[in-house]
């Protein structure tokens, strides 16, 4: 029925603009809403989508352009129609039948609309919804597209509210009902936990403490705010939004475009020391920060983290949501399918894979004119090249546009991939902890004719299509950064990239969805992006530039932005600096260093751990001097922080058996190694109320002067920027290329990739390239095994020893643990 | 700041109310809504989560009532407030005073809130939002716990609208703005297009005509409308629906328990002939006869239809959401990703698959003794049982909970699955089309320690945990059939489970969201539930029992719901009666038996035909004798369709070709053997409106008495269930049970799996068990190479012949024409 159709659009248009009208108030009290004049044209009465696309909306603010927009619509011959909306309090302003007779009489006036948005608050009848769904191209665009659609707009009159810039957030925050102690799982003396590894960084072999098994009853005693409502709260409109759920939403990268006349708020990068099996609490620390600068000293604050693997989740227990009163909520949305981007990379990487060895296949039973015959087959009595085959025919160099043009050579060099199977780089993944995946003899059955070859499967996140969605800027970049990716070399030495399989566009297809970052909130209720989740030794291990970037505009100049690099200032961070903030031309503000007494006193030597054993007692009595010994690990974390320039905070992430005289010399140390602070914290059992010291110092080095540079200059040939990493960094004499190495230096060098920064691929668990070599190690020569090029997300990484790059299941996995209840269809075991 | 809570939690509630009284206004203008008193209880300005527990409501429609029950109120003593809504209407007949005076005075009134409900209609300022997000636990539960907070209520008085059923729906069709021509992209003379196989089929042969390629163009042309808004046309409650985006949704299963007492509509099953490489249409048939009843009949309809794997998709070209004017939209949401379901089966089939080789390896690795100690570890000083321990230990007979009072017997009964690695039938899956995984070795890196075997992978939609989502009939029931799938058998012939391996409750958590069905739309505005898509071979190939008994409920007694049945009558029907229906309960009226002239031609005798080839002239030029000779499979497919005693209605679904003289001989031989009736129809043309004789026809025929019955007992031994379908359905002579199968037929019926019911996996390109045997086979033996067992998803699956389980990428894969437009973000080149 035409009617209803009508009237449902209509009724989203009202709402779209109440609720635009509403954001900005939350924004600026001071903000009047204007005038706005709703243009019906013909098709009115046709389907809701055809009417959607005919609407337009102008916004004026006095009484004289009302009039005055009336007439234009007058004279527009398109427009059929109006709805005018008037705000209530502008009722004694505007002679409303003044209005109503401008309109010409053959002009269908299809409603008034009175809105009661007062000077200062709005009504109660008027506080409308939260969220108003729209068709993807018709209301959400109604405002936006008044610029096309009307002669340029007045200065400060017109459309003034668009290009409003956030202010203070009206923002309810959640009350945390503290429990002291924390609830815990484990109940007796301090024992090392079954590892509890932040999923994203699938390392085998860590154990945090304290064990957060208490994590998802914590999580589940807080009632998340509707995450529409969170987004409204930080300033993004319906139109912006995606929701999933009730939890999670995804972020339009529209928003960008919106705010790109906004200043940035400070950027914070959390890092840590060199990472030990007890554990720093780095996710933590970064939760507990945000929920002290939001929901206790209320400033704008957005945390951007990573996704993590689902693998681990099941494997060695571990969310990677934080910890305690800490957290990201609802823990197992956070740690289970989100919004579906890791799947979604699985599905793009696997296309890529199937593709590689299909056409191998191929290429090896057809001959040449075949093979071109069905690549640009006849259909309906003509050839025609696809657009993607005619970017593979511009880098041959063939500059033909007619397929029957071909000669035969060129036949076979467009048709001719002639991939050498040995050289594919290209794995499968899957987001499992599948160990029997890691070497593999793939293409035994009969169909595929003999054509075996040795693969592997990495876990998803280690695939390069998530490093790409962490570094893009937008859906234009990630289309060409996907085309650009290198899966094998052709006999003749030629790189072969995902646009020559033909692939490179299906590819942006299946990441169409994945590349908004994804909304969700902290225990207190302030917004969190998680997004992307790449490994940390063969990429680069930091969330998004995407979600910085937007957060970065929505908490405006006041606010604050913490993102967290995976593993310690050496790896995480260094790569964050060199090549997350390289390609976001982003620069940070403060670098906040997480230590733990404990894991100081393993690097001053204490004995290793065992899990589920109990802990030696050094790690649960005061030890001064095993301390003093360990801190030199964090001096020297603080020290490769100072490599950029920027100001060190430090957080020692404080236990209950951690002694006073311990926390100080901690603190002690750091501020005499350089740090800007150093201040204790106990987030994890008091939430942001626990890091209020540790916000406050961020905060005070965020306003101290820091003349941010890079480590090395892209232009240095590929050796030279390793050596630099490895001197400065890890502290070693030399770097040694083994020859494998030496060849790949010479083959990139060739194929032109030597301008890219570098990746590197090395443990996380010492400064070294030998994991059990804790605090600083001095002395050495960092052998470098091979190199590999990631040429879509933009790095070489040099590979330092082996990289487990799939976990695998230990005897007794987690699942043993994680159960649905069927009534309440709540999670249980989680942790 | 608690004001800005409770605004953001009372507007919430306020939105909940307006919209369920509207949602009962649009299933029964005569509804009248009565007062909502608003009871807040202490709390109220703490957190945002704990408020949202603390409201209650109660709804009342006489004035005594409202004075009762806010003198119940008074008398609560855990109520420290209330917020009273008054209907606008029913200002006159109460005395708004007289409700406050009856308020205690030590109760805070929080709020009067005036909601302009009229008798008839909705005043234009109360048309509001389509969707309201609640907490989990906090407004959504608001109404429903009514009952438990107050005393039980006067019948007729109190919540009536909460048992109110669904009448006919107020809905807003789709007006289609029909192209003729149909949109095509191939130009010329009709030839056989490159195949286009409904994906979930994955059927390696198969080329089907018309080419739809132009599918995307239609799907895009038409604006789908905002599915909250379709969500609650059709009579879904706001907190039964999460939204996944703007255009799909998932539906709770509380609505089960809410429409409990809701009388079933008619149910209605789309088969077809036997397949040719032409295509029949059925998935398109499916969507033109729910198009017609709905938007053309103004019946209430829901189409229940199966999710594509989205590896063809990339393949060989395919959609599978119809085609020309009958398609599921957006097609490219429909065809890819989707809200993740096929996503959640890979992880969730993966994590056994990595279950079982893990297992294998650390039992291979370690003494018993080390094995119970690492699988019930002591921590904290104590050994406990997880509970699916438990579970194992009672399958075990071992009546103990003290893991240390096991004896050492138990201790390796417990500990040791002993699986015989040969003997393991779960497979790895993937949801790409990659034939180089069909045979692989796995195990081969050295930290495997030489535990290398042979292994496959099967497409996802292959993976028997797709079978259980569409068996299934709730959380409780997916979650027994997740604990029965066998995945190996012991050295000693015990079947072992996914419970044995400890996994089962992460599996249900992993397909906790997967269960819900999935809300989208056809291009006329009517609602589709898309769920679950197993193979038609291996498994039964129909789309999952919980949406079509949702869709009963919700189109109501007079109502329709068209379901689809994979491959042809003798696979996806039978299948669909003897297994579908036999778990659901269920008792379809009509089955729609799809036939074409250019099929029945090939059944009768025609060329085989080539993709890219130009169609051999006996399918562009009128053929009698090859189409009456070809009939003969229609015939036999009507037959069979009469073994259930449910009237068949065929629908002939027409090409431009077809002459009028070959449409009727179809309809003639059709009635002749039996049909209730025949109809052409042309709704790939001309959408709905092509398929009104079609949907009149399926009308009267579910008027038509009908007795339904099974076709085997399931008593009877494996052997006769198989032999009675063979004979029955296939027309074979008898059948021979080789080796391995009579062997399996010995195991199983001591395993206790005989009286499962019987999933045929025979190839669907002929009634027998050789493809190129068309039309009706006779005189044929039909071989039983094998059989396994499905024992979560219930039935055994005998094996005719090999079947493939992962496609392969054709030398021209369609990915080379889909590509992403990054400005409009729009979908190129998906078919």
């Amino acid at each position: 029925k035409p009617g209803c159709v009508l009237s449902c659009v209509l009724r989203q248009v009202r709402e779209r603009l109440k609720t635009d009208v509403e954001q900005m108030k939350l924004q600026d009290p001071n903000f009047t809403p204007g005038l706005v004049v709703l243009q019906v044209r013909a098709g009115l009465e046709e389907a809701g989508g055809a009417l959607a696309k005919s609407l337009k909306a102008v916004c004026l603010s006095l009484c004289p352009q009302v009039l005055h927009s009336i007439t234009e619509v007058n004279e527009n011959s398109s427009v059929h129609g109006l709805i005018v909306q008037l705000p209530l309090d502008s009722i004694h302003k505007i002679d409303t039948e003044k209005v109503t007779n401008a309109v010409a009489p053959e002009k269908d006036v299809d409603g008034w609309v009175l809105t009661s948005v007062n000077a200062g608050k709005l009504s109660r009848g008027d506080l409308g919804d939260c969220f108003i769904p729209c068709t993807p191209n018709g209301c959400m665009e109604l405002i936006r597209q008044t610029g096309k659609s009307s002669p340029p707009p007045p200065p400060h009159t017109h459309l003034s509210h668009l290009n409003h810039q956030p202010g203070k957030w009206n923002i309810s925050y959640t009350k945390l009902n503290l429990q002291k102690p924390v609830p815990r799982f484990v109940p007796s003396s301090p024992v090392v936990p079954f590892t509890n590894p932040p999923a994203s960084r699938v390392c085998l072999t860590r154990a945090v403490f304290p064990a957060p098994n208490s994590d998802i009853v914590i999580s589940r005693s807080c009632v998340p705010k509707p995450i529409d409502c969170l987004a409204r709260e930080v300033g993004l409109l319906s139109d912006e939004v995606e929701l999933y759920g009730k939890t999670k939403a995804k972020v339009q990268l529209s928003i960008i475009k919106r705010l790109q006349a906004q200043p940035d708020g400070k950027y914070v990068v959390v890092t840590g020391i060199t990472p030990t099996p007890l554990g720093e609490g780095k996710s933590t620390t970064t939760i507990g920060l945000v929920q002290a600068l939001g929901a206790q000293m209320k400033l704008n604050v957005f945390a951007c983290v990573r996704q993590p693997s689902q693998g681990p989740t099941f494997g060695i227990k571990g969310g990677a949501a934080g910890g305690g009163y800490s957290q990201v909520i609802p823990m197992e949305e956070f740690n289970l399918h989100l919004t579906g981007d890791i799947h979604a990379i699985t599905a793009a990487n696997n296309l890529v894979a199937a593709a590689v060895d299909a056409r191998m296949f191929h290429e090896s039973t057809q001959s040449d004119k075949a093979l071109y015959n069905r690549l640009v087959p006849l259909i309906g009595g003509e050839r025609k090249f696809s657009p993607v085959q005619t970017n593979r025919l511009k880098k041959l160099g063939i500059e033909k546009t007619d397929p029957s043009t071909l000669t035969e050579e060129e036949i076979t060099r467009f048709a001719r991939l002639d991939m050498d199977p040995s050289s594919v780089t290209w794995q499968r993944v899957l987001d499992t902890n599948d160990r029997f995946l890691r070497k593999i003899t793939i293409g035994q059955s009969p169909t595929e004719k003999g054509h075996t070859r040795e693969a592997q499967f990495d876990i998803t996140v280690a695939s390069e299509i998530m490093a790409v969605l962490a570094l893009t800027s937008s859906l234009e970049d990630m289309r060409q950064r996907l085309a650009r990716m290198v899966v094998a070399t052709s006999r003749g030495g030629v790189p072969i990239t995902t646009e020559d399989l033909g692939v490179s566009g299906a590819l942006a297809v299946l990441m169409r969805d994945a590349i908004k970052p994804n909304l969700m909130q902290t225990l207190e209720g302030t917004p969190v992006f998680v997004h992307a989740g790449p490994f940390a030794n063969i990429a680069h291990g930091n969330s998004s530039i995407l979600a910085d970037k937007i957060a970065l505009k929505l908490v405006g100049p006041e606010g604050f932005v913490v993102t967290e690099a995976g593993f310690g200032a050496d790896i995480g961070m260094e790569k964050f600096f060199n090549i997350k903030c390289r390609y976001s031309g982003l620069r940070p503000h403060v670098v906040v260093l997480v230590a733990t007494v404990r894991a100081l006193k393993m690097h001053g030597g204490g004995q290793t751990v065992t899990a589920g054993m109990p802990l030696p007692k050094e790690y649960i009595e005061e030890n001064l001097e095993l301390l003093e010994k360990g801190c030199s690990n964090m001096r020297k974390q603080i020290e490769n922080a100072q490599h950029f320039g920027v100001p060190v905070v430090v957080a020692v992430n404080a236990f209950k058996t951690d002694t006073e005289a311990e926390l100080d010399l901690v603190c002690r140390v750091a501020k005499a190694a350089g740090a800007f602070d150093a201040v204790h914290c106990s987030h994890w059992a008091e939430g942001g109320a626990g890091a209020v010291a540790l916000g406050q110092a961020v905060k005070r080095a965020s306003e101290a002067p820091s003349q941010f540079k890079f480590l090395y200059d892209l232009e240095l040939p590929i050796a030279d920027k390793i050596r630099i990493i490895a001197q400065k960094i890890y502290g070693a004499d030399d770097i040694e290329l083994l020859p494998e190495a030496q060849h790949k230096v010479e083959l990139y060098t060739k194929q032109g990739f030597s301008k890219l920064p570098i990746c590197m691929a090395k443990t996380h668990l010492s400064l070294s390239h030998e994991a059990d070599k804790k605090g600083v190690p001095t002395g050495f020569v960092l052998p470098i095994r091979d190199i590999r090029a990631s040429v879509g997300s933009g790095f070489l990484f040099p590979l330092v020893g082996t990289m487990p790059t799939i976990p695998g299941l230990p005897t007794r996995p987690c699942f043993y643990d994680i159960d649905l209840d069927p009534e309440t269809e709540q999670v249980n075991g989680l942790f």
